[in-house]
């Protein structure tokens, strides 16, 4: 699906600022109020993510959902 | 709902660019393979949109989503 290619580069991505930030994958869940297992989806870049799921995690970074993705998709 | 905020000067911002490249609504759905009614509810800001359909809407604009996104959310 071509839909789907950025998936994997935008997981990477938030699981590389999140460690740069010093939070477990466990501790950054509960900053962006995720549940925890589908926190780890989205690092795995298995979901097919809605701007609200992104929101949250782009405030738990500090960032903007455009900054988040840019360069991205 | 906060994440919510956002929806509506997300498609004014896509009614607007749409507009700008001299597409009807409907001309716009069909570039983008979208729903015509869907992309009456993107434009008027009722759905949290993925990122697949987010990426559906910028190709047809001919932008990256985060270039669509910029400034807004």
């Amino acid at each position: 699906m071509q839909g789907s290619s950025y998936r994997s580069r935008l997981g990477k991505r938030i699981r590389k600022l999140r460690s740069q930030r010093g939070w477990s994958q466990e501790e950054f869940s509960d900053v962006c109020s995720i549940n925890r297992s589908y926190m780890g989806r989205i690092e795995r870049g298995e979901l097919n993510l809605t701007l609200d799921s992104l929101e949250k995690v782009a405030r738990g970074l500090g960032i903007s959902v455009s900054a988040l993705l840019k360069g991205v998709i």
